[in-house]
């Protein structure tokens, strides 16, 4: 069974799940299980882990246009190294604070391998959902795509510092409760941006046609990309980007635009069928993560 | 670093960092992770599994008297077989259903080791301490104990049935709760009822007298104990029962024990200083699982 079979099982008559996060009476609960092998490349460290932990759960807030209340962690390690669990706490506690939110502790096993399973609590009266865009909204994302993908290049190149930097991305908890009036659909980008795109269109039932000349790429991707082919599988298929791809009458970009404090740029328009780039079919794929 | 010292750091500087769970204006957080080589002997089912690290997680929001609400899972397996997932998910489902809790979902992850994380949520106004104990009040337990160390050794003598059936525990839950306005301290037995009484005598600053033939003990361990020592360490020193070990006014036991639908046992008497069982010092140790 591949994993997106399994998503769907684990997801089957749980009347109370959402999309990016379940929602029960108005609190958004989310869970993710994180291991070194495919997560945490080598010279990641304990801080950068403990922020991007965090930060991936409450990112699923974000997706529901939720306020985020609070985060926990378990800690799995061989060892229970005093400096590295001081360093992972201290990350999962700024990217808590972030976002608006308290980590309240967690539980510690020790584990043959590097593993972290965070849960962060957020709360909404009216959460979005990914099933609400309509022909003639506009399709956005916040921020810029490719940082995780840069990321992964300069740990592979040895530049562990700006790989690390890269990897702690924010949280965007506040963009979410600011898109929450007028957004008409939302996810976040953690699957890439075609991914993303085609699990709207499912959901909602509509199409997409993008622009790639409009979407907006991480200054550090040009630092890495070998091609125009290569920056575009690490703008729009790599994922783990943790931006957040949402919908909107044409008419509210304007307010929401004046309403958040990261960039919003439109790259396309939503439409009846069909995922399209510069009217070319967007294939439903991603990057094959190592144990995918 | 060892355990303990692990639990301190990862709980230091925490306001909202409760006893066996946090709580955060009035919402109770607790997490959990487990992992094959030290919580699921070979011969566990994933039914089993899911059950049990479920109620673990529950367990923790019994022992602060709070209402259990939800809970989620994340599910980590060399291979993601349908069938084992749905026995997982069925499991975790009825662990929920046996607290009055919903089971809200979970992630899922490629992972070398089969590892379950588990996040319960509950609520409370008034969540029960470990720190309220007072000389004069007496200390019980709800159930028997030695019912996981008989599992264990139901699981070597190769009779896995047995063993399943003695790993899927009730959690506390419904005790937890008619338990809060009479109790003045409270915490689970996952660590042995040893270690749960140093615990609440270190939080309370007290001590106990317990007495050897109260303590009650789970038909199983008859089955298994070789000897009257190892019965002892069976009930007292293995832990992983997770009954709720508590302490009330003696004038209030009658009115708790008409309220519970599970038996309470009055071990002993809370005293000033010193833990003793029959008047010996009580040792603060637990049984050494695999990893610890």
């Amino acid at each position: 069974m591949d994993e997106r079979s399994a998503l769907r099982l684990l997801a089957a008559d749980l009347p109370a799940a959402g999309d990016d996060a379940a929602v029960v009476n108005g609190l958004v609960v989310t869970t993710d299980m994180l291991h070194e092998t495919t997560d945490f490349p080598t010279g990641t460290t304990r801080y950068t882990a403990g922020w991007r932990a965090v930060a991936a759960s409450l990112s699923d807030v974000a997706a529901m246009g939720a306020d985020a209340t609070a985060a926990v962690a378990a800690y799995g390690a061989p060892t229970l190294d005093e400096t590295e669990l001081r360093d992972f706490v201290r990350g999962a506690r700024e990217a808590c604070e972030a976002a608006g939110a308290d980590y309240v502790g967690g539980d510690l096993d020790t584990h043959g391998e590097f593993t972290v399973a965070t849960t962060a609590l957020g709360e909404t009266d009216a959460p979005i959902l990914r099933s609400g865009a309509t022909p003639g909204d506009v399709v956005c994302v916040t921020g810029a795509l490719g940082r995780s993908a840069a990321a992964l290049r300069a740990f592979d190149a040895g530049d562990h510092d700006r790989a690390n930097d890269l990897f702690r991305f924010t949280p965007r908890v506040a963009a979410g409760v600011a898109l929450r009036p007028h957004a008409t659909a939302a996810m976040d980008s953690s699957d890439g941006l075609a991914r993303s795109l085609h699990q709207l269109a499912d959901a909602s039932d509509c199409g997409f046609e993008v622009e790639w000349d409009a979407v907006p790429v991480h200054d550090a991707v040009t630092d890495y990309a070998r091609d125009p082919d290569d920056e575009r599988a690490m703008i729009a298929y790599f994922g783990e980007d943790f931006e957040l791809v949402f919908t909107l009458p044409a008419g509210a970009v304007s307010a929401v635009r004046d309403a958040l404090s990261v960039p919003l740029t439109v790259v396309g328009d939503v439409t009846r069928e069909g995922v399209l780039a510069d009217d070319v079919p967007l294939p439903d794929e991603g990057y094959t993560h190592a144990d995918d």
